[in-house]
């Protein structure tokens, strides 16, 4: 796994450690030998290197922050600001606001000048304070842009799609005869990149998940026959369903993008709820939005006044389900359905994901400096690496089930249905 | 406002402090020579009596809690169970279980013998430990209970509809020669029951309220015209509504069930909304779950795919048509919708609202082994009251709109638009 | 109560609703024939005024923030900001620095310029952004500073010495001809300020106690006869401690300065103490600071090695004697010690005390633009009211032993050994 | 670094899924070119096995819970209890109290027979349902009493000398022909456990203590020359100092066991501190409790009245220290000293430890249940493996001064001043 260089590093570095440009992290730390054999993937190890491609004081830096929001984001740009700053004695940082329109100067607002006192307390607060977008980049005239404000390294903090569009970016620089270092830092609070052990914002996410079940869980143990339905974020992938699952432990049924399963019948999961319910009065069901979307042609259709089709959700489909099941069965239920939504997301990071966030941003800063580009930032085993931009467009991380992970979650749950592997 | 007693009170009470049964606390404390003179209302004041109508070793208790959860219901079930065997020697407590339904032997569980190691633990839980339904008691299947089970004291924990239920079994009681002593306390998040100027809860809820408040600035202050909205409990009242707006002081608008509004034209909320985009390009909107039901026959009518007519949300109404209108005035905004829901009222009690159940709870006692029935503990101005059960049904609290309640909504949020009083 | 007014209140007020200049707030709500007459006091209602005495337009305001930190300065500093600036028009708003200190130009910093730009999120932290100090003020040189920088209004948030300083500072000004209106806010984490029944910050202070307490019950219960001992504020008054017993309901001992004790003998606090210990194997004692200073004599006296005697402190000192105590007693016990100080009044405001605060600052506004001086506002069951600073300084409001609060305290302990009302 | 096992594993799994036996996770998982080869370590993959030791309808556990609290105990105990009962089926589980004490019948209480009921809902307490205790076990008591108590299977969690405590059990049971597993799960809050990457609870401490230097900032901030002083766990290893300086961004200088530091002098700490206080006004110091070890003879001395000395405590002296110098350099501060002490670790664990907790217990069972004996539960790079106990009591984990974490502290703090790696 090479990364790019923008050329020569020539610089001396003024930090006081430093990691070596041939160390890798080996990807696969089990050998198993009953195992059928893997391919072996080695990634360059991020840190501090001792020669700079780039003079720091010299060097002007920008910031941008693409997407859904994520607890740390704040943190990530406070800790690339301090590490340029003081770690390097970069002093011009410039942070492009409201995402990647921030980078169209027709479209955007001017950048906003980042120093040590915009940044002192930013931490402390969840959002961004660069704002954010969604939506793709126009390359040339972001380069155009890149250009004509001299900056030499940009920092993407965002998605796949996000990074996709930074590779993009240096590709075109490139082109164009600018060395330009393009590093990302990986968002997503699914956590589901791959080569990215653990993105930042999915403990948090986690935290606040599991404190919206203790109230699901409460709410459906106080009443005679209580289900509690919580959806939570997860579209591909269920990492906050399982991780929510097994840190609350109050989770009766996990239902995550992964494992479809079926509804009906003996084994279905109806049927496995209607015994929960009758032998303990009370079920919690957990559903990642990503579930379940197998089953949503068979649920009755719902139009508004126009006529339209109303897209389908799987959290109030299953409460639908459930609800005319049960009154089927003639079993009376009492039915709560819970959808935290943003709430998981746009609080303050937790302090597990604080140093996360630290620790990406300054590994960004060191890789930047030393003149790579075209990466993001990866962690494996806790191991921080340099991933090449186009592995994460090939791969997406899902979970294994046969991971600590989703066994947790069967061992928790104790959950009994037709589920199957995809 | 005088109380019913069941009769002379012949035992000396165990406890080193009395309340004279002839004090009373005045509920008008504002004089004022230039406002209309107001009915003076007195109500006797709560706390230990120098002597008791029951003998505490031969008195038997039960508990019963009703209605939808609120913080702090398992502090006032363990602060009675402890006043009663630890104030008084009572040693006979049974908790009724699953509201009303408990109190029918036909329908219900058997209730559960109370005691201090029972109750130990459970003021740091959320929700109630003797569960709850809602639905109307069977006063003469009731009362044929208590008196076969031999209770002479019934704490009713629940709001107005629950309280007028257990006045009809002291009643009932009452005449068939029972001595019966009926104490309430009430309980509803929504703080709207007269004569009690909080009720536990209110305090968690506007705390809980706040934090979603929180997320939801978060949210649109993050985003080029963000526009977050929060749907928030309170049927009838709008009390929830304006102390988290005062609290989290990041709300710009609160739209309570006390105060009808204009939607549309010049001086509509919509149009006010706009001027808050346009000029501070984000806005958070707080709304309770009963206001503008005037609007709602205005709004487009949704169906289901059988044709039925599905019920109206205030706050999905609003959000569609915010997105409608700022459609048609090609204001592009990014929509957030926040249904924090059971999420506020299913956590533990703060200690604010810890300490008001524990007075609560040890008054309605105090009350009840003096004979005092037909009552609930009520509370004005920092001073507990005995406020008859038949008071609460003849009025109902909303927001004064000139209490310093609603004063610091309009002035924490500065909205103008067309608002009514009622 | 009558409060002194500047002169004639000419400007009409930019507000819609006002209160009456005649309406008073009764300070006994509780009326009992069997009780001795007391004396009637009745205050000035607190709220907007229909006639200012100040011109909006051409008023300069100064703030500032004295002695030790208290969750909600922040709140109070950005709600007296926002309603001079959109409620009233005030332009001009000075934060002096420091404390008093900042009154003094040859000791203080510049005071900052305090814009709605300033406030927008200062009441998300503790602390307070005018930082603060200890120490009184030289009148003298602070009304030449205030009147060479023509400040009309002083908001001034602190203790009864900070207020009485407060009143000098006014006092002084009248004397030059200088119309300046002193409007203090009572700031006291303990709650001990007479006429004012909740200060901002000390359901803040309760709520961080008991999690204190929670705390030192999961130790002294995870282990074989384990005690913990919390000492918390509290120097002259048990409020905080009275407060967060009732709440944690975890606490076996309560020891406030309101209630010497008997420490040694069979019915002093260690015999008592063993007798919880050894028939329930834990034990949780709550100490304010201001506890048992009659007893400091008693105790071992502690040297350094310059042959000082060090000052005494109650925590401590019970420590020591607790430990010495079952040592001598042959009782094998773990002690464990908790000190939380400042951590109970350094962080954010909860809910209801970020409302307590707008209320304060809010009507401390209203008084000061309507030209009363020489007042705090205060609260008395719920009613905020102009309170002259000079009756502050006549008395000192501690925990009544017949009021709920410590009635409370000693239901919820059920502790029994020999304590003596002063 | 193989595994001993009780023989051969004869009973089928009722697990759906295995982890082979041959598994083996590597030690390294960065290679170097440029570094020196290190040796190479490959532990046991943690897990289910396909074949047990024990048949899960005889088999009768054991836990025990050893020294300080850590959050996470009961979440460890909960998890062991209900994946032997759902996971195995094994119905007989002892619960032994008091630690080490519990499992002598001379000194301790009878054990408590664990069952889903009991454990149902602990995972929301800190602290340890099964009570703790410091102090050896006495191995051939203890060996009988489990003989005689038919125990096949015993729980140790606790710190290395526990776990060492635990090996003796083993050894002196296999001595007497009685085929006993004994497994352990590392406790410490410090994460000062070799080849265990995190032990649970830690994560939970370091946002505890977070919490507590945002107090310290907060009260540095308010006033002029605020120096604010944090005492935190960790006495031979800096793990909880440097993750909460990360995580809180808000320390300026961190002073851990591992790196000793010159005091005096311009290269000093002092000096540094005062060059801080000068340009910036306020400054946070975390010292972990076991760092400047070598400084405290040159303190002055602490005597009680009997002339004893006292014991030193770094905090304490740093706190003298500072506050001599600023006195003698006539430099006026404002020292605030925080000693959260067991706050940081009687709370209930985050999310993020109950995930590790479950999954720490889990394994633990797998390993048992398969017949290993003499190991303790290790993570390695987000793997669980088995790691024997004697390799515990060679090694000693400390902070390793060229990782993330350490220079984390150094790039978050910027501090400087003479530091030396040991």
């Amino acid at each position: 796994m090479e990364i790019t260089v923008l050329g020569e590093a020539r610089y001396p570095s003024p930090l006081p450690y430093h990691v070596s440009d041939t160390a890798r992290a080996v990807f696969n730390v089990v050998i198993d030998p009953a195992a059928e054999p893997t391919e072996e993937l080695r990634f360059e190890v991020a840190g501090p290197r001792e020669r700079l491609f780039f003079d720091p004081q010299k060097t002007r830096a920008g910031i941008v922050t693409c997407g859904g929001l994520c607890p740390g984001l704040n943190n990530v740009i406070r800790s690339l600001v301090l590490e340029l700053r003081h770690g390097y004695g970069v002093r011009e940082i410039l942070g492009f606001v409201d995402g990647y329109k921030g980078l169209d100067p027709w479209r955007g607002s001017e950048p906003i000048p980042l120093t040590p006192e915009f940044v002192e307390d930013i931490h402390n607060e969840g959002g961004t304070k660069l704002n954010t977008s969604r939506g793709p980049v126009d390359v040339s005239v972001a380069v155009d842009n890149l250009i004509r404000r001299k900056v030499d390294i940009l920092f993407v903090v965002g998605g796949d799609g996000t990074q996709r569009g930074g590779a993009e970016i240096f590709q075109e620089a490139k082109k164009r005869g600018h060395a330009l270092a393009v590093v990302g830092i990986p968002k997503t609070i699914d956590n589901d990149v791959p080569f990215v052990s653990r993105t930042f914002g999915y403990v948090t996410a986690v935290e606040e998940a599991a404190k919206v079940i203790n109230c699901a869980h409460t709410e459906a143990h106080s009443v005679q026959n209580g289900i509690s339905i919580v959806k939570i974020m997860g579209r591909h992938a269920g990492f906050i369903a399982a991780g929510a699952t097994v840190a609350s432990q109050d989770v009766n049924f996990t239902l995550v993008p992964e494992v479809p399963f079926q509804l009906e019948g003996e084994d279905g999961f109806l049927e496995a709820l209607k015994k929960r319910v009758l032998s303990r009065a009370h079920a919690v069901i957990l559903v990642a939005e990503g579930a379940g979307q197998h089953l949503m042609n068979e649920g009755p259709e719902v139009y508004d006044a126009s006529g339209n089709l109303k897209s389908k959700d799987i959290g109030l489909f299953l409460r639908d389900r459930i609800d005319a099941y049960f009154k089927a069965e003639s079993v009376p239920v009492i039915l709560r359905y819970f959808d935290p939504s943003y709430l998981i997301r746009s609080v303050q990071a937790c302090a597990e994901d604080a140093i996360l966030c630290d620790f990406y941003a300054r590994n960004a800063v060191h890789a930047a400096m030393a003149g790579k580009t075209g990466l993001v930032i990866g962690q494996q085993h806790d191991i921080f690496t340099h991933v090449p931009i186009e592995l994460l467009a090939k791969h997406k991380k899902q979970l294994d089930l046969n991971s600590p992970a989703w066994l947790g979650v069967l061992a928790s749950t104790g959950q009994r249905f037709a589920q199957f592997a995809k």
